[in-house]
């Protein structure tokens, strides 16, 4: 047995390499490469306008009505909070076949944006866009009489609404309602109103149809009423589709690209940064991610601090550069009482 | 706003490529792909050999002794079980410096796989090969004096286990250790004895130190008495020392490599893939992931099967061609009722 | 002679890894791997309503008429399958110079189209669409006085066929004839129709001039009456001109690539999948093909079907994701008797 | 309509690069790239020295005795023939456990290529070197007690029979055994007595095991007896084992690979010119492939002579250099015609 | 002119993306992605035991003694200090041939390696190994009586010095010497001591024969006496060389890989990374470099500190992981002072 | 220790290939593959017609008067001296919001390429492009009412200014704005004149908001009154961005692309050329390089001309085919006594 140890070839010797917390951290991203800007936190902006709702399923997060939203981000923004994404949660009266209740400037969003931006300057506003929590059946886009999607009337739609939020303020929409054209009709929309230089677009590019959504649908009051998104949302193996949507979304101008969910579709991150190194990438730890890891922690299965930080250790070695996550504010609160 | 609509390059419509329910299956993998074959089971062998007792941080899973392993076995192998892996559970009187019961005939393991040869000549046995549940120290290496690992005295002993096995009848070792050359040791020793193209060495080559294995270590009883595994498994960040730890394994004689933890390394898997395409690729599901699904669909907040289901395809996305995982007799038995 | 055995390095060895069925099984694709959704049966319509008219030239397919058509499927829906491709055989006296009858509503494909949508609304539809059946001289284009190519002519009438399909109800249409440009001119009109979300494009895009086709052309009363295809089919060594048709109808948007042959151009398919990952692939077994199979078998020089299901695991080999072959009845009955 | 034809963009349009035949020829490989150094024709030695045995399983082919090696040849030689490969038939009554009688001097191929070699120096002769046809059980190695391959007595053996071919002034062996490492055994032989500067190494590198090989079993009476190959040629599906092994025998120094069968794994023969484009590439049209090409011919299925040639530029568009046919006298023949 | 604005593409209009502070930090690094464990700070230790000298040609940089080095430290290990790079610098009286007082347990950096360690545990030390500062003749090797570099004797003894300094407790060793195979003798002393797990290796692989040195030479006392380096450092332009370099270093097992100098060789470190992904990353901003800013900011011609901080974004967005450089100290400064 | 010296891989020596003048030369860029062609000289044109101003802030450049200009340049011409870029330096009262200034007849740049055409016929003249130099707010473009960038009025007014330029006779225009589409616009200008044959563009394609400037907005009088340009040039540490910027000026036209600063985006060059090989590479060292460069020359801590030249190499190797430096006059000059 002599050939233990001397025969090794040194390359094929990797423990050398880790030994110290300190090598350990040359190795690639970790807790000390993550920084407040690269987390940005989904808030629900309810219709009642003094609400402050708690959502059940997702723990710690709330619906906040438009005279509550400065107040409620404070403590946050003081930990060092950077941004933001608003999704609107209106009442089922304004439900329409079109969502025509989005973007409205009485509606939700837009006051959101606007008491935001006046509060905290600084603060990055992005706000989803979609119809699904605006219509009345519950897709993400407008039908024809024949049941299928009429997409070039629901890009329009979202085109109108991406205008109203970039308009009031937004410094990015975000569209995730996987309408095929949809980012170059947005921007075509903003570039018409001379705004296109003022508001990003992050697309929702690699959004697969997805079993980890399961309490989003009940935060945003969003479930389609019949059917389901498997004719606009990517089919779960479809990576090719992916590569396709990444393509078309870059080709039309998005300047951000996203995967969703983010943890069962990590390939598929180094799938986008390895085909456009050029745009930054985003990835959403969706609200199944968020939970199973919150039930398991409170099961005493994993334990909560070093799990949510593993995961997001892992986004960036997949190559993603902007996280948006429930966990946001509770990773700020570590980190603030680490300086302590 | 004419754009809209007749504007938009053709290839940049996707929908049209997944509108029924046979066009997605075209897309990529799905729960069609999904075989048998395709999934391993882990089953743990504890020292009581009439023993069958429950893990209650593992939900469904078993200590199971020799005496009942064959039993045990049984409906799940009539359901279209093709493959296992072994774990070692031994008491603490058996545990020392340098794990000396691994392996032994009279041990846990080697009769164990006598058994399952015997009775289910079918039935592909692998078994993993580690020290961490044999040594006294919980650590899955032999130390020298000075307290780092001993690391031509550890391998030497990983190979006298694999051979252990490999004679007794398994038809795979996996060696879970991350030991610096431990695939080479072990292959060197089933050479020497003629076994090298009856028993394949699966290396679980980029393995990382991971808050997901919580519920295992309560399984296997194998948590070490102190410090932590994170100076020889990788840092979870650490994309460049598993490529250099895939290479190396490749390159002294793997049959296989895993990726460990899975979904939170699916990106490494689709970097194991793309460099090594001549190699078959395995995953581990791990004891927290498992889990975390499990209290999530406890909790109401995940639809059990269709969630299990999406991390499976999700794996065959990145590149996966086999995955251990503890979800196999519940699959199986979904199958098993899908045909009824 | 000492250097035998302890010499070779380990990873020269592969015996060990294919030494079982399961271990082979992981290796790659086999017929486990393939399922009915990866095969569709190519179908003949006679304009004889009620015609069901055996096709000498190709063993155990028939012509069948439209009045008959749902009966003649009706076995091999309940033995799974999932999709058909339809070819119309249209008698003499609507051949005409430029195929005008293709595409008609009281022409073959379209009222077969219609009644199968409702008999099984979850069979897959493709339409095979080329004007070669339809025209008096049985070439796939029209021809200009010069006895040239008239291309546009030609694109033009495809696409017209190729509406009428989609909007009888065919999911895909899959244009056969090799003109320039055919893609773009479906999906242009396909997309003034509002049809292109519902109704796919599978282009044959590299269909070479090949001596495999001739129990076909008996099938479909297709040769052309003088000349050959050579001026509009591949060159069978034109590698650089499949490669580009390739590119080209990915670029005009088809949803869908094809070889045609399959067995002979193998190599092609290996080469389309590389250069395009984000499209399914499919290939067409052709009718040489299949009868070549059967000859042997019937002559007891191939055992029939390990030789079938050899080539369909050579073509997932090939990176192929659907099989258009006529063995697919076969395949279904065969694997029906398995799970009995 | 108006965007058909104008629209299309140039490098869409390919009609124009292959409307006449010399431009066709410009586009790759075709019959007029075929030369009669690019065909090697099998050639079956039987242990009756005057015997001249047609084989009814393989069209025209014949067993030859060694004083009737000469005649047999002639008429090929006269018509171009610049390559063989010789197979041993022995009779049942030398055949043993461990295929002793091969590479004896007093055997069948042996006394062949010296007959070969003074009748027509310039022909090139390769010789097939495997054990099945000289083992008792059919086998293509030697056997350990417990019924496994023993790797190291085998490949000793290979080197042995190479070894002989070599000194009788072969040109070239071509082991076809598929164990694990005789690529370097047999160099080894050759060099430690000079040959290997005189004797090239073709390595059935990425052999298969196959329906198509039926009718050679006949011809050279080498089907297993019990038991078959399927331990040590490749399945089917193998893609990552043929890189493996392509790999393997380029290192252990084989001056050329092969590819077998030939048709049903083209896009084998496309990834091993990829890998090793620094080795000429062989493929080898097995007896399968060569026998319902004929069984269609014979039936009217299909024209043979486009057929045959067709595949053989299929080979060619592949990559492969040299092609191992019996097509070949009939080959030589046609092209001698065509000179008339 | 009607093409301005409206016709410009999407993807072409870039400002969008950066006219926020936060979406700023997404497009790359900047110094919200510069740590403290990403820089290293050189130190020099003078043979004085008590001595504690201003470098006047690397301001703000000392020459200490080993008994005044923990004192030194401690300010900044209070800020934050993470790693240093010791260099020797001895005086003439020890200066001979071979640099045989290098490494000795009375010289200058082993006892300063033990001081440190013992006073800082968590201070990562690596040690800069070369002989130039320990022979009299001031070059990085050996020479043989023709006036050639010896370097079988030169690698012996770097070998043997990088041993002493491993014993003593360094973290890593840095051989900047630029012989031939220095790696491959060093991992073998190390690893035939059992300190390869220990003792990282950073290859200064990439080291240029650069005009950038000048004040570092004064610093370290360590110009040659005549002759230049231009024999074993590498030419500026030398591109094919520096690959070869940093690709035979990661062969000889080298756990990091070093360019130097820094700004001048950006393109070369973006090669580095580019060409071995899998190992960190390490650059030298050298004295040049360092003085050269400080000059022109004394002059008023450049800021200070976004100058400085510029550099080092530099650094990261060509790849880099760990940067060596004389600003570490102010630029912890400058960091405490910015959360104050 | 026999493993020194001879067990040393071949390819691992690399000390033989530059041990003489000759052979490293061979290695690459070098002094000797700079030739005058590569280096061009920016000069700035002052309002006073007769002045020649000294610029204190960037050693030995003057500011010119245009009836001084030609006697300015002829020492330079006859040193050999073959290019120059022309920068305008208007006075204060002719600045406005537009920089209506820029272009005109009776302005600084105009009148100065039509003298130096006339003086030097051979001397090829490009001029800088931009409006911060001609505007009182000091910024590259023209405001918005709101105070945002007005994209499109900004690159009618920078097409405009190109437009005059060559119709005097400049060679090359080469915008600095960085504002969106402005090749585009400059490229439809040109060729409305039928200019874009006659006046090549070099884009400032990857220009970045440096720190690195400071110097040389003395020289032009060009620093912004209020905010800065981190709006529209690009952020340091943004490649992602700088590689979006090369990508759209080669599609829009541009005959050249450039980089800005140099030294300290030596990678972005690398990325640069290996993104676009297809056109030439420009390479600015800007006034903070060639200043520090000075400074530390003038405190003895840098050689003066190893130092310059071993910058410019650098250009080389990194892949830039012209390098606009203010050395250009000191390097004709050391060559030119070179000769001597
Ligand atoms: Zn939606
Ligand atoms: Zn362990
Ligand atoms: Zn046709
Ligand atoms: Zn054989
Ligand atoms: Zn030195
Ligand atoms: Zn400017």
């Amino acid at each position: 047995m002599s050939r233990f140890g001397e025969d090794l070839e040194h390359p094929h010797r990797l423990h050398g390499g880790y030994q110290t917390p300190v090598s350990r951290l040359w190795q690639g991203p970790s807790v000390k490469t993550l920084n407040p800007h690269n987390l940005m936190w989904p808030i629900f902006i309810t219709d009642d306008s003094n609400g402050m709702e708690e959502i059940k399923s997702l723990t710690g997060q709330y619906r906040v009505g438009v005279n509550k939203i400065v107040e409620y981000l404070r403590p946050h923004v003081e930990n060092g909070l950077q941004s933001i994404m608003l999704f609107g949660v209106p009442g089922n009266n304004v439900k329409d076949a079109t969502g025509s209740s989005a973007g409205q400037n009485e509606g939700l969003v837009v006051p959101a944006i606007k008491a935001i931006v006046k509060a905290y300057p600084d603060l990055f506003i992005s706000c989803d866009v979609c119809l699904c929590a605006y219509t009345d059946h519950g897709h993400c886009g407008i039908f024809q009489f024949d049941g299928s999607i009429d997409n070039p009337a629901s890009i329009h739609r979202l085109a109108e609404i991406s205008l109203a939020y970039a308009k009031a303020g937004a410094h990015m929409v975000a569209p995730s309602d996987m309408m095929d054209g949809r980012i170059l009709a947005i921007k075509d929309a903003l570039a018409a109103n001379g705004l296109d230089g003022k508001c990003m677009v992050l697309s929702y590019a690699a959004k697969f149809a997805s079993a980890f959504y399961g309490p989003f649908r009940d935060a945003a009051k969003s479930a389609p009423g019949k059917g389901d998104r498997s004719g606009y949302q990517l089919p779960p193996g479809g990576r090719g589709l992916a590569l396709r949507a990444l393509d078309r979304d870059a080709e039309q101008g998005a300047d951000m690209l996203m995967v969703k969910p983010g943890m069962p579709y990590l390939d598929v991150c180094r799938d986008a940064k390895e085909r456009h190194p050029e745009l930054p990438l985003a990835v959403y730890q969706v609200s199944g991610e968020f939970m199973m890891i919150h039930h398991a922690a409170n099961a005493g299965g994993l334990a909560l601090r070093p799990t949510v930080e593993e995961t997001l250790v892992s986004f960036q070695r997949a190559g993603v550069d902007l996280i948006i996550t429930y966990f946001t504010p509770q990773l700020l609160q570590w980190w603030q009482e680490d300086k302590k």
